[in-house]
Parts: C-alpha cells; structure tokens; sequence
C-alpha cells in the first residue's frame, strides 16, 4: 500500500544506504531471541568498522554495546537504523529517526499491511507518511534489510565476508538468508543483498535501478512476490535487463500461492501468464525454484558463452547418459552424435563394450586411469562440432573410496581448458552425508579451477540453456 | 532383438532365479576392475550362503576363492552364473552352462545388439538360441543381474542387507545401483531388484508378472528404457497395477534419448505420446526422475492413504511458505485457509507479527519452544478440513547450532501421531555437509516415527500427489 508518490530515486546517491558510517538497533535485547542475537549479533561478527550503538529503555547494555533509551539520546551522529521493536511503537520510533537525522531505517518489525487487517494498513501507512516528511527512507518493513559485505553490514552471522559481483533483491527475509548461504559453496558472493519485505517506501524498482548502475555488481538475481506498480517495473526491468542479466524467480504464481503471498509481504501477484509475457517482453531470466536463481547465475560468472549449443555430455552410466540426454534435449540443449573419427579416436584406448561412443558418452575410460580421461576430453573437445562440455559424476561410496572422484577432475582441467571451450561440471552425492562433503571439497576444486559446479545434470542444463538464450537474445537486439 | 519367442513363464517357478544354491563367476581375477572385485567381491560381503566358485583358466584362485578353468571343471552343481568374460567367448560359457545343468545365468558382458552393430547382434542371437536349447535363462547381456538381500546375493558390496518391501525392474545397471544406494537413507529397502540390460530372455514382462504375485513385494519400481513386445507389456502393465502400486521412469522420451537408449540397451522406444497414454491406459505410475522413484514409493510404506488432497503446510520462512503454496498447487493438492477458529487459536501462544496463520502456516513457534510445537500441530491438524500435513525444515547451519530441528521434530511426532492424520516431513539440507549430515540423521529419527522424509516440498507434494491418485483411481475401479 503506497500512499504518497515514491521519491524519485537518483541511483548514485541510494549508494549511500549501503554504507552507513553508525548504526542503531532499535529493540536491541538480551533474550534468546531478541533483537539482540538476531540482529545485532551478525553485525558484531561481520566487521562493520563504524559506531554501534543499541535502543532498548529497558536494557543499559547488549552483546557488550551500550544501550540508549532512544535513538534521540545517542551522543554520535546515526545514519542507519534497524528496528526490531513491536509494531505498535514504531511511529515513534520514525519520529525519533527523523529528528536525530538518521537517513535509512529497515523493519525487522513485522505486524502490518500484510496482517491483512485495518489497523496494520493503516500503521504502515502512517510510518510511510512520518518518513517522508522527515527524510528517513525505509526499508520493509517485515524484512532482514540489507547485506552488504564490504561494509560489514549483515542480518546472519555465518554469511560471507567476501564480496562477489552479483546482487540480490529478495523480498523474503527466509529467501535471502537460504539464498546466500546456499550460494556460497557454489562460488556465488554478492555485492549487496536487500531483503525488503513490504516495499512500503524503496521497492523492487528503486533496487533494480541501483543495481543497474552498480559498477560492483555484474549479475541481479531477485526473489520477489508482487509490485505495486506494473507499470514502472516493466519499463525499470526492462531497462535494466539490457544492461545486465536479471534472474527472477516470482513466488505467488498460484492461487494459493498468491493469496499466501498477500499474507506474506502484502503483495499483490499477478497471473502467470501475466508474468511469463513480461518476462518474454523485458529479456529478464526466470526460473523455477530458489536455487535455479544461484545455478542461473553460474554460467555468467564463471563460463564464456557458447558459440552455439550443441553440447557435448560426458560421464559414468549408460541409464545416466539416457536420462542426461533426455533432460538436456528438455532444456533446449543439442546433443549432436559423435563423427566417426571421434568415436574411432576413443575406441583405440577403451573398448566399447560397456561403453557408449556416442553423444552423451559414456566411458568406462574413468575407471581405466587418468591417461584414459585426459584423452577421452581431448578425442571430444577436438571436434568443432561441439560448442559446450557437460560432464558428470556421481559420489558413490564405492567411488569416493578408490579417490575415482579426485582423479576425473584433475585429469579433465587441463585438456577442457587447453581446448578453450566452456564446461559445466556435476557433482552429484548418491546417499550419504559422506558423498556430500565430497561433493564440498571438489566444488570447490573445480571453482579454483575456473569451471561451475551443480549437482544435477537437469540443473546444469538449464542454467547453460538459459545462459546461451540470454546471448542469443543479446546477438538479436544487436542486430536490430 | 529377440529371435524365438520367450518361453512362456510360470511365476512361483521364477522364484528359483533369486534363490540359487550355488554361484560361480565367469571371468573373475585379481586385477583391480576385473571380475574379481566388481563381481565377486559383493557376494562375498552380502552374505550368500551357498557355495561361490570362481572360473578362469588364468587363475588358480580369486579373493581366496578356488578357480577352475571351465564351469564344467566345478565338481559339484552350480545353479547360477555370473559372466565377466569378453563377449566374444560367451558362446561357448552358454555351452558349458548347458552341459552343466546351470538354470540361470547373467550377464555383466557387453557388446551384443547395443553396439549398433552387426556381429553385436549376432552374437546376442546366438546365446539365446544356445540357451534355449539348453534350458538355461539369461539375464542381460551388459546388465548388473540380481540383487535380493534375503539370499546373500548382490551386484555391490555396499547395498543393505536388509530386505524389504519394494521390487526394482532396472534397464540400467548404474541406475539400480544408484538407485538402491540412494533408497536406503530414506528407509526403502527392497526385496529383490534386477538390472536387466538388453533383456534378450528375460525382460520387463517375466519381471513384472513375477512381482505382481511375489508376497515380498508390495510396491514395484522401474526404470526402462523400451519394450520389444508392446502389447504384451500393455496387458502386463495393466494387470500388475492393478495389483500392486507400479511406479515407472522411462527412459529415452526425447529423442536424443532414445538414440542414446538404443546405444545403451538396444532398446527401441516410444514417442512420449505413446507412453503418456500407455500409462493412464494401464493406471501405472509415471515419474519424472530417478530419486522420484524412491519418493512416489515413501507414502506408499509410510502413510495410510488421505482422504482427500486438503493439505497442512506448516514450516518456518515466509517466502518459503509462498514457495510452498505454488508447489503444492501445482502437483494437484489443496491449501485449503485456515478457519477462524485455528486461526484464533494458534494467536493465544504466538504472535501475528512475522508470522503467517494462513495456510501454509509460517509460524515462529518453532523458535518459541516445544510447548509452542505442538500446540501449533495440535491447533491445526484438529481441523477436519485438512486431510494431511506436510511439515518442512531447512536446516540451516544456525539452526543447528540451537539444535532446533531436533526440538522440532521431537515436539511434532506426538501431536501428529495422536490426530491420526497422514504427514510428509520435508528435512531440507541449505549448504553444507554438516547441514546434509544433520538431515540423514533426522531422516532415521522421522522413519523411527513412522513418518516418510522428502528433500524438498516440490518432492513431497508430488510423491503424495501420486500416492493419492492412485488410491483415487481404485476407488474409482471398485465403484465401476
């Protein structure tokens, strides 16, 4: 619910919400689950370098930090505050913010338009309106704000300190703090993350053009559940898909879904078809579930583009490659036959009994020796008839025992890479907690190496099938 | 290929084939991927009680196994043979197997018809027609043969030895071998599986008929990549699910998947067309992908059928309660909202703030305490408008620090148990290994419970969907 008019955003200046020089928890405490571990917790841990300071006028101390009765009594200046204090009190607090200068403040607070319910509506719409007289703008409210590692600015402890080149826009706080947590093993780091709950004051729109114009950030991945004004978002989603890959996943594509979405964030959703045709309309990315917005993003930061898209699988498995086939031709990827000479090549060091010499391969070369993979690689990356690599590898217990795992990618680094062609690699755990650090441990192997990881075939050929169209596309409107 | 007709089969007859009294190993050695380890090694860890003799005029003895020259040279019966020998000396090994009154025997060779070439097929044709003769059956070629735990016999020394319920019909012997390894943490076990490869004798049909009247097997599961005898397979189909649940993934449906089929088993199949139809023709259950199998098969052994698609969500995170809406919607199941009764009284002992008391439930009294668990569980499943629950849990490294996932699922058994209502628990690892070692544990704390245990709400959804639509189907088979 948008009472007033946004203020139009000049983008190098919304710079300055994601480096505030002090910080305050509104609501800071010392229970269990108080404001005090859940927020000011990870910004203890994440090496903000400016003042902290915590409000609470029933605590004199938290987590060590002096604590103020208000946001008025802090002595030092105040650019940022985060507000985990019950709704009810909340004007006050705007009021506080507004008159001690503070320039941002972000709603942990939850309990208002998305309550469905008068007296939220009408709270939120009375902190909007405090706001804006006052010159505070607002994050949320009913989100976990802002995560910015450069700036030690984080709403959980254990995420990365490290910056990486792509941003995310999340209007779930559960979204955002999944979505950097599980992105991190795979090599995805962001610039900045804002989880922005109720979108009352900056919205997806505002963010969007933020990171359209972010020299930090290279990829925009976004969760988001609704926009209160269509109209703008096509045009500001548009506008920045040209200039950089925007991956979206929208939640509340259902009925129920959208009704749990008004429940959630107050957002109104739109049908499907709706949505599917701006996304056609605006060369945005969609996909379907929260970690295709981490898998879609890998081809972008870690292959070249494909010069087209037949792709070459290869892997352990004859029922494998039948079912990696079949997902790859679903994902829209070709999967061209191996020419004679290719498969004659293969046949002078592995026998084709219990092999596929076809496309996808499946070679027993892998349990022979390393020689055996390395020329496997090199007999298909030879051929020009090939654009892209998949290869593909189960951690089997069996498997990790023999060190069959360590062996296969040390022994195809070196052959995809002298052959310059763009590879995705799969690590795939079978059944057990062990197969899953393995699956860890070489992720991250493969990473030093330069090549992405996922941990299905289906997810790898997605995410590459989704990377080439967006070249295409690009390709396209060069040639307009 | 198939040259003669199939013998027509007697089904307790085909018992003896899981059953043998004595096994030898055609081409076992000591070389680290020859018959030796890969063949021998799983019978000599699983327990088989009968005696196990190695064959191969190289070897004297094998893994402390004596070897003889020739399965004729073993001096006492030998019911079951397995082969490792070159494909070109498998004639005369169906000779000898045949003067030695063998009844069964398997074949892990390969390079018959898959090979795509001539001398390929005929060298399959003429073991068949050897066997025939000799009243020996085959299994295969270039397939895993037989695994069945309550007779010591297996094709991997890891798989359990326990038995269970479930039968596998498996085309691809990498994909039974996955397939059961994956299994086993979820608790689906299974009383025999065969990995059938290029089913030159005995196929799809003998197995499928044989499972319908096994009593050791309630639910039956395939993965195959096509049929040489469709009508057969049609009416076998047919029958058998109407005995027995069948859950099915088929393999090669685009059509560079059925090139790579052809390559992998020499089998020819169908457009997806034909077996969409095939499949609602004959009330089998279709899946999507091989870890679907073992989850269409969960509710079957761990819930009683729902009386309806009235589905409970109830989990921690907003936007993944959004997410969970559209999935559950999508596979076919109904998020019915919650009346004001449960609402009002799920309000008495939380908060609204930051909570969503619509359905799904996002409700923070997970991290309140366990009192508030179960009164959250009690609360909800008192309703009669709901047929289900499906819980879910991310574990998040945080999480499990607090310990919170144990809290959860000790807190939720009682009530759920107590309503008698059917429940799905999604346990959902976020990024790490601790987090994946976190979730098989509590998979076994869940299956102690009695309750099944999926990876995903996207898995759970669909596997309960299916579970229910078959239940709806025989309804409609008994009224008619």
């Amino acid at each position: 619910m948008q009472l007033t008019e946004s203020p139009t955003t000049n983008r190098p200046e919304l710079d300055y919400i994601f480096h505030p020089r002090s910080i305050a928890i509104a609501g800071a405490s010392n229970s269990l689950f108080g404001g005090g571990s859940l927020l000011l917790m990870p910004l203890l841990s994440s090496g903000f370098k400016g003042n902290i300071y915590a409000v609470n006028p029933k605590e004199t101390e938290v987590l060590g930090i002096k604590c103020y009765p208000s946001v008025r009594d802090i002595p030092e200046p105040v650019d940022y505050v985060i507000s985990g204090i019950p709704a009810r009190f909340t004007p006050q607090l705007v009021e506080d913010c507004a008159t001690k200068g503070v320039r941002v403040l972000a709603f942990f607070t939850a309990g208002f338009t998305e309550k469905g319910e008068e007296d939220g509506k009408r709270l939120e719409a009375e902190i909007v309106d405090i706001a804006r007289r006052g010159g505070v703008r607002l994050i949320g409210p009913n989100c976990m704000g802002i995560y910015c590692p450069a700036s030690g600015l984080s709403f959980n402890a254990k995420h990365p300190q490290q910056s990486g080149p792509v941003g995310l826009i999340c209007q779930s706080g559960g979204n955002a703090v999944y979505g950097i947590a599980a992105a991190a093993p795979k090599g995805v780091l962001f610039s900045k993350a804002v989880s922005y709950g109720n979108a009352c004051d900056l919205n997806e729109c505002d963010l969007l053009e933020y990171f359209a114009e972010d020299p930090e950030t290279n990829v925009i991945t976004s969760y988001m559940e609704g926009t209160r004004n269509g109209r703008r978002f096509f045009k500001v989603l548009r506008e920045t898909a040209r200039k950089k890959p925007v991956i979206i996943l929208k939640g509340g594509q259902t009925g129920v879904g959208a009704t749990t979405a008004a429940s959630h964030t107050a957002s109104l959703s739109s049908p499907k078809e709706v949505w599917d045709a701006l996304i056609r309309q605006t060369g945005a990315i969609s996909v379907d579930d929260i970690d295709e917005l981490t898998d879609t993003a890998l081809p972008f930061l870690y292959m070249n583009p494909p010069k087209g898209r037949n792709t070459a699988v290869v892997g352990i498995g004859g029922g494998a490659a039948v079912l990696a086939a079949d997902v790859c031709a679903n994902a829209g990827l070709s999967i061209p036959p191996l020419p004679t000479e290719v498969r004659e090549r293969l046949q002078k060091f592995t026998t084709s009994a219990g092999n596929i010499f076809n496309n996808p391969v499946d070679t027993q070369s892998f349990m022979i020796g390393p020689k055996q993979i390395t020329q496997t690689i090199e007999a298909i990356t030879s051929w020009d008839g090939i654009d892209l690599l998949i290869l593909h590898l189960a951690h089997e217990d069996n498997m990790i025992e023999f060190g069959m795992n360590k062996v296969f990618l040390e022994s195809v680094v070196e052959p995809i890479k002298a052959s310059g062609k763009p590879a995705a690699i799969v690590l795939h755990a079978v059944s057990s907690a062990r197969g899953w650090q393995a699956v860890f441990e070489e992720q991250q192997q493969c990473l030093q190496a330069g090549f992405p990881t996922f941990i299905s075939v289906d997810r790898a050929a997605k995410a590459v099938s989704r990377f080439i169209a967006y070249h295409e596309r690009k390709d396209l409107e060069i040639d307009l």
